[in-house]
């Protein structure tokens, strides 16, 4: 294959001195007016000024003169990395979201058979070609708006064979939408049915059965746990996280999403790569976390959808945390697989920078999940993961509101085409086509 | 052309009792489980429940017999109405919000430039042929997200010449696009440079040169005015709005959006048809304007895009004054062609139901731009137009949060297929090409 020398773009990249990025650094993005980008086997060669490039192509020999592609002028970004995501699931839950906007409550809810155990029932009753389906449907959606990488946690199988199930078809999705994916096992997103007031048995079959078989299968590179009132204590969390870290595991926490139970401090003691959501943290945890090199995964769209007031990432920027942002897409609390709209909300609603959201949705989301040598900013050696934007900087993408403003997504330096999807389909199926 | 039966859709749609819809009555939505529509020469002939359609289609003639198209089971909504835009403008203002989310205020912005008379500046020294492209590019955005009908106003040309220019600009975008766009002329917009504090002339020559040639011409059915601190006083408002009655011209008012300048009163007194923005407007004015049947047109995308407070939607609808929502789509506050970040904001943050919201982004908008007769609801004698969405009922266009939930767009019972976009092209144009 050809090299290829992208060119006539105006490039905007953060740079990967060390990543995660944190305070001042988190908003110093680099811009190459006229920007190009020599880019082999997928592989960002060489990136600078147009002229540069140009002489340095000149000098090849023929057989590697590369193909030129001209950017038209426009403004260039790195792919968007969304780090947090629960969109492996079998079935949307419009229905409870009705119900939460009519001012019903969480226990309404789980009344009416919704919450997390609504989809883990629907995934353990769905085909596997179903749960690939839609796995793969919101991976698209994702890519048109920009992702170019995400992160998957399993979550709603809660027993072993669901549980591995579950992470060999985000695998596999991943495979298919031919974007990289990176799993994360997350048995303690909530205690099953059958484990009903016995958590801690619960926790027991999560430390003895199911990480055990993840780590031998080498299908999850992170664990993840829901460290909450009501989910799992601390002590419970620590637990596991415990024995992920001696599998080799890497780990992270959602913690003080609703109540601060001093996730944010045990995840600054186990050395999580990250702490998420993070509404109910108190200063002291996000110092502790400052200290311990702990990325902070804010979700403003779940947020938004809850109509929460949103985490606290100015103050978490000030106080020099990394500070990474992510859709967390899921059927229940927030049904979103944009991070353009993310972005959008970090920058109108949160007090961000432009330059320190794209920061956030690309180096240091890449940070969280391991995969900032690879990917993440346009740096000679990294993938040539980038989006061609409608607009001049990255603040298009705050300033054309509520709109996908991602015109070409590039995937290891090929066009990302991505089909239409299919007309949709009511929640239970098609109905009877009617008489004719 | 033969008929068309739609079927396997699950029809949802208000009702044009008495449009427009207001209190209870606006969310007030009727659901069709299993529905069918018969479109005629792309106007709805029937539309109810699928066996009673099949029935009617059965006892028609051979030569009348409708071809069929299967829905899917899909949720199909009326096309939504955008009833307040400024999209027909020559340049974006990218710069001015980076400026702005900066921390500068409308003053510094001004000092540099930017504000209304920069987009009046950019029109003047636009061709005719930029500014068509530019608003054709802007409405097809609006049409990919289910816009099927919309109002642009004029309003940065400011003298006879350019004001009629952009009217028959936006009358031949509109053709364009195939879809229907209502004009209205906006003269009263801002006080051009060349008029600076001489306003009471500026108005003179909206009301003596301007009006005039626009009612003789028949190129805009409204007229509006924006009466604020520091543009025009509340006098001057309705010197413009009396001559424009006078003229056949329906009315519209930029009411009390930073300081209540009594603009929802004046509205209610001249009998406008609606009044826009209403942020600052007190009980008083909502409750003269309820009385005077004169409808509030929210724009939530311009008080996201300046962070401002949302207009009170919520009380609005509690004391029966019809709400329609609408982009308010322009370079400056709110370059945003989204209405289903419009509907999402409303349900969100305002405290609508996603009825309501429907409602207001349909049957009332469609009154808002006169055109209620013919368009915003799904009834036997209104045209076609319709969308399918990919969700179960209206609330999916909150609970996808923001993505474009619009998987298929008909207009006159014909799918709009609007071409992808071209790659993007930095502000000033392209630079060099590169030295290859």
């Amino acid at each position: 294959m050809p090299a290829t020398l992208f060119h006539n773009a105006s490039i905007f990249t953060p740079l990967d001195a060390k990543a995660p990025l944190s305070g001042p650094r988190q908003g110093n993005v680099k811009n190459i007016p006229h920007g190009a980008m020599l880019v082999r086997d997928g592989v960002i060669a060489a990136v600078g000024d147009e002229n540069e490039i140009f002489r340095l192509a000149a000098d090849m020999r023929d057989a590697e003169v590369p193909e030129t592609n001209n950017l038209g002028g426009g403004c260039v970004i790195p792919g968007f990395v969304d780090p947090h995501t629960h969109m492996c699931f079998a079935r949307r839950r419009e229905n409870e979201f009705r119900m939460r906007i009519a001012g019903a409550d969480y226990l309404d809810i789980l009344k009416a058979g919704g919450g997390i155990l609504r989809s883990v029932k629907d995934v353990r009753e769905a085909s596997d070609e179903d749960l690939l389906r839609v796995t793969l449907e919101n991976i698209q959606n994702a890519c048109r708006s920009g992702t170019t990488s995400l992160e998957i946690k399993s979550g709603y199988g809660l027993n072993p064979a669901d549980e591995l199930s579950m992470l060999e078809i985000i695998a596999k999705a991943g495979a298919l939408a031919r974007i990289d994916v990176t799993a994360t096992f997350m048995g303690a997103h909530a205690v099953p049915d059958e484990y009903k007031n016995k958590a801690e048995e619960y926790v027991d079959l999560v430390i003895n059965e199911m990480l055990p078989a993840v780590a031998e299968q080498g299908i999850a590179r992170y664990c993840d746990v829901f460290c909450e009132q009501g989910v799992f204590g601390r002590e419970q969390c620590r637990r596991v996280l415990s024995s992920a870290r001696d599998l080799g595991l890497g780990l992270k926490i959602h913690a003080d999403e609703v109540h601060d139970l001093g996730g944010a401090k045990l995840a600054a003691e186990m050395r999580a790569v990250s702490a998420e959501h993070l509404l109910a943290a108190d200063a002291d945890g996000l110092l502790a976390m400052a200290a311990g090199g702990v990325l902070a995964v804010l979700l403003p769209a779940t947020a938004y959808s809850l109509r929460k007031p949103y985490a606290r990432g100015r103050d978490m920027i000030n106080m020099n945390l990394p500070v990474a942002l992510a859709t967390d897409c899921n059927p229940g609390s927030c049904f979103c697989e944009s991070m353009p709209f993310v972005f959008g909300l970090a920058v109108m609603n949160m007090g961000f920078t432009p330059e320190e959201a794209l920061t956030a949705s690309t180096l240091n989301a890449a940070y969280a999940v391991g995969d900032n040598a690879r990917r993440g900013s346009l740096e000679p050696g990294k993938d040539a993961d980038f989006l061609l934007l409608d607009g001049e900087t990255p603040a298009a993408v705050a300033y054309h509101a509520g709109t996908n403003p991602v015109r070409r997504v590039y995937k290891r330096g090929r066009e990302l085409v991505i089909d239409n999807p299919q007309p949709c389909m009511a929640a239970g199926g098609g109905h009877h086509a009617g008489g004719r």
